[in-house]
């Protein structure tokens, strides 16, 4: 019985130990992904800006599409943020990433939120309530202000 | 009465000949865009395969969630190869791609078909459903040939 416990809470410590990007066969795959992630989703998130601001006629249908497509990608980046991936490959990513990671994953969590948000508003076919969600969304989401938040990523 | 018909005739026209990257600023973006989405599913794609091929343990939830994004990331890459984005950034795309657009749209929907089926069965949490889908899935969503089949896409 005590060595049942004993090798649980062996297994519960390295589950803890094992960096994130322990599912990336290497740092620089981790890194492409995370900024293939957000590259992919800055397309979508620009899309309904357009349309938020006036720059491109709002069409309920695409408006929804892209913001389900927002939703989806912002829960993956996040993964590949692990130890030893902040440096490698073409990463500028900010260094506070690490050394403030209780912040960092609060913004994560604050943008899956309001994107899943902007996700609903849209659905409802409302371009006002696009354009308040689109407004409310953190600083971290906003194309103009990721590169000065993430870094390179 | 007559205007509106010609106005309406050639809105029409002009979405049909508008390409499929007039939804990215540049041809650059669409290039990005499409390598960016299909490496993100391939990162997928290989954490199910390393299950599917006994390489890493068997975990219903991470198999149904990593099919999930799979099948929701191939449904993203085929706007991006609109015309006029065979060349530029760093592609190596297959120029068939574009000579032979039946061929190519005809290989995407049985991605995203197979990839449907391949997040059902993950869904099922049971291994040898998903080992059968994953080993049905068309050869372009093969990690292996994916570079020969679309180029560095």
């Amino acid at each position: 019985m005590k060595a049942f416990t004993l090798a649980a809470a062996a297994a519960t410590l390295l589950s803890l130990a094992a960096p994130a990007s322990a599912q990336f066969a290497k740092a620089e795959d981790a890194i492409k992904y995370r900024q293939s992630a957000l590259f992919v989703m800055s397309q979508h998130f620009g899309r309904i800006g357009a349309m938020a601001s006036g720059r491109t006629p709002f069409d309920a249908k695409v408006a929804a599409d892209n913001a389900e497509v927002v939703a989806s990608m912002a829960k993956l980046p996040w993964a590949a943020f692990g130890a030893g991936t902040d440096k490698g490959g073409n990463t500028k990513a900010n260094p506070e990433i690490w050394t403030e990671q209780g912040k960092f994953k609060e913004a994560n969590e604050k943008l899956m939120a309001e994107t899943a948000k902007l996700a609903a508003a849209a659905k409802t076919g409302n371009l006002d309530a696009v354009k308040t969600a689109f407004t409310a969304r953190p600083p971290v989401a906003r194309p103009a202000t990721t590169s000065t938040e993430l870094g390179n990523n």
